[in-house]
């Protein structure tokens, strides 16, 4: 673990006073504008129909003792040998029924907590990378040098909500020690909230245990969530024992879990979107209503992820009208059952971040925000299909972010907006450029882009024309100067640290998904 | 003028083949959801008022003597010196009620015939640059040569549905010849319907000659309109003589004008986005109502342009979150008003097209979709502000224009969507490449990308690491060498070069605008 320092570098206090990229709002986000909805009720009704047809007929597979009990105890139909359960779609209504339809996830900062559910949205940088690019560097193997710098550029990023959990690999950390230098990273060189890694028992346990380092020994689950993880299950209608193993610990403890199939079309479904969305639909409630059945009540985020594969290449597709449409249809389910939605922003299949990145990521980044996702996953970095986890590219989507975020804010209706005076006093042909009405709000009446660059072709010629991408290498570069470590109690930071160092050596020679 | 040819190159069927550029689909699109609504109807009602006080109390100069007595003989308070009109609500709203709420712009092929109004949704490409931009070539001021490869490439470009009028200015084309050459040039190489150029009753009148030889000498208007015009309003509050000579031109002969006021908000306008809109409001009304007195139930469109300043270096912004709110509040007027509603797709201010270029030019298009615009105006090729259009920026919009046309068709719910027969017997942790659901539909179940690369990094890089602009600087080329002209009968053709050649020696010493 580093120990705490107050700067690494010395800030260029001119280059961050130039960039508005500081100045941009924290903050809860609302979605004001009604959802898209391209389902009616009826459609809504059957794709709901074909899901509990999946899960009494078809069933589903839980490679988990206890979850095979726990299903039989709520009285699902179980084959332990298979591992298989069939739940009859009375009890898994019942079931679901128990989730909250919204939550507060607490950051160790409270202004920082955030809401989930409802008209909120938030945004979560990408996560699970197993490289790392910038245009210096070059693309590599992430490393803790990398991880730590990303959880630095998050936290000075206020349109961003959350606080990274393994934004990438760190190849040069031993696998019993990841999850814990990873959380502990995050809450050390962070204030904001944070999803912990939710593959098993020991390594959700342990992500508990750090918590409660933070938070108290006593969670208080009924004041929100302080920790929750992300579950894709093994589609077609699979829940491992890691997955299962991490989302029963986070429930049992009253903390959050994203239950999110992953599915391509035509691979891990059948190819018609609307297979994959009802699938997707049966995997998502059975989980949702397993942690219902651990404890009654504990929160829980229904995930979308229906994609394409590639027809030329068999590969996965990102940012398609097809992952559109599901993650439109995800989100009506969701809010049919009343629970929150998790969508995913920045996703492309770029492997340079180009136009297509770019492209593919606003393919993205719309639907996510006209659905009314609550939890916007990999919403800036992502890059080759979510392998990679760009510098430049983090920046290009936080700029979206941050436009989205504006858009979201609403036209300002208070005070003197229709300016008829002004309009009837400049008179036709008049210029508005110098009256009081537009000097007074000059500074302030509109989004202001830290990264596009408008100046003429001729100007931007002779200032060195730099294209966006090297004016984001420019960026990230004044943000990590820029870093301030947020306060924590001495006594708090060695805690952590003494945890990690001592959890590592128990865990040095076990299974950690055993 | 060219003569007609067969092909001018030979076409690289191998290239041709691969690329589902050339299947893309045609036809009337029609955007099938909720439009999004971000104002109240209480709002819609404010704006309107604020429209309505500007027109009677500060009023609208209109510089053209026989508009000053149409309003005059309408019955509109009008100041003859100063070029001054003052528009009672009731007087402006009689008029603007006879405008059609929807209408047909015929083609001279009828299959490429389009709706404008409802639901329709309609994409032109970009129009009116002064330079021309093309990896290969560079930067460079527009010729006769670029503009007839734009339309080549537009007439081979299924999504697009409207031909170019003047999609860069042509630098080796006499002033009096220009707008001769150009719609010939349309008419010969496109069988796509087209606007004219709309700058004054000589430019315009000549537009409705080269459009009696293609339609015939009764344009028979009943049927709908075969050409029209586009108008920047000069805002504030100005209708040069330019625009209503052109505008006059074409409603007399039943022809349509789509009114845009062009407003940067702080400068044309009010810095608020309210007082742009409620301006913009004022103006495009009172051009339609004038469309009206000329010839009641003329076809006209309302055109939303407002954008704002950068507040860092004055310059016009584009693609922004208040352009995006002024779009869709100019689209619930326009609905209010029952008038079809034009907005502008691929705006951005970058130089180059990088990621900001395709960032702000999705800021662009999507907010047209979500308005229910009838007519995308600029939909591909806008870069520089609007300065140049770029061959290489067109195919990277066309990409974004092609999946919105795929959006737009919605999910398919015929046959066996659920597939639950498979979901069944594939079962758990099986895969569903080997189906015979998923191979029956293999081809044709997703989008086809024409420009994404999917390749994982190695085979990328391997095959050459072409970026996606790289990509789409050898796509246009073969696009081109694939062009097919439609045909036309020869008369009609020598009729039309015979036409230009007349009229440029009549107008060789004639003031256009006189």
């Amino acid at each position: 673990m580093n120990r705490p320092h107050r700067r690494e570098r010395t800030i260029d206090k001119q280059a961050r006073s130039k960039s508005s990229f500081f100045s941009l709002p924290s903050g809860q986000l609302y979605n004001p504008y009604r959802p898209l909805e391209i389902l009616t009720p009826e459609q809504v009704q059957q794709i709901h129909e074909a899901s509990m047809h999946i899960l009494e007929h078809t069933g589903i597979r839980f490679q988990d003792a206890e979850a095979l009990s726990l299903w039989e105890q709520a009285g699902a139909k179980v084959d332990h040998v298979k591992q298989h359960v069939w739940i009859d779609r009375g009890l898994l209504m019942e079931w679901v029924a128990k989730a909250p339809q919204s939550f507060t996830v607490r950051a160790r900062n409270p202004q920082r907590s955030r809401l989930i559910g409802g008209n909120a949205i938030n945004f979560f940088p990408s996560a699970g990378m197993v490289f790392v690019r910038d245009l210096g560097r070059g693309h590599r193997p992430g490393q803790s040098s990398d991880a730590l710098e990303l959880v630095k550029l998050i936290q000075m990023t206020n349109v961003i909500d959350f606080a990274p959990v393994q934004s990438v690999v760190m190849h040069d950390v031993p696998v019993h020690r990841k999850h814990l230098v990873d959380q502990a990273m995050s809450y050390i060189h962070s204030d904001k909230p944070l999803l912990g890694t939710s593959h098993g028992r020991i390594i959700a346990g342990d992500g508990i245990e750090m918590a409660k380092i933070v938070f108290g020994e006593d969670l208080q689950p009924e004041r929100g969530a302080v920790i929750g993880g992300n579950i894709n299950v093994n589609s077609p209608l699979v829940y491992d024992e890691r997955m299962v193993g991490g989302m029963i610990t986070y429930a049992r403890h009253g903390q959050f879990t994203t239950i999110t199939p992953f599915i391509l079309a035509g691979a891990m479904s059948p190819i018609t979107i609307l297979a994959a969305v009802a699938q997707q639909n049966a995997e998502a409630l059975a989980g949702i209503a397993l942690l219902q059945i651990v404890r009654a009540g504990a929160p829980a985020i229904y995930g979308g992820f229906v994609t394409n594969v590639d027809m030329k290449s068999g590969a996965p597709s990102f940012g398609t009208p097809e992952g559109a449409w599901a993650l439109l249809m995800g989100a009506q389910l969701a809010r049919h059952y009343r629970l929150p939605y998790r969508g995913s922003g920045s996703l492309n299949t770029a492997n340079v971040p180009d136009t297509q990145a770019m492209g593919e990521s606003l393919w993205a980044l719309w639907p996510c925000v006209l659905a009314h996702t609550n939890l916007v996953i990999h919403a800036a970095g992502w890059l080759e299909s979510g392998l990679t986890i760009s510098y430049e590219k983090y920046i290009t989507d936080v700029e979206n972010l941050a436009m989205m975020q504006h858009f979201l804010q609403g036209v300002r209706w208070d005070g003197d907006v229709f300016a008829l005076n002004e309009i009837h006093e400049v008179g036709p042909a008049g210029h508005h450029l110098g009256t009081l009405h537009t000097q007074e709000r000059f500074e302030t009446a509109f989004y202001p882009s830290f990264l596009a660059d408008r100046r003429n072709l001729g100007t931007w010629q002779a200032m060195g024309a730099e294209d966006s991408i090297q004016r984001a290498h420019k960026l990230w570069q004044i943000i990590l100067d820029s870093y301030e470590q947020p306060p924590m109690e001495v006594t708090m930071h060695e805690a952590l640290s003494d945890f990690v160092e001592r959890r590592a050596c128990e865990l040095e020679h076990v299974n950690l998904y055993g």
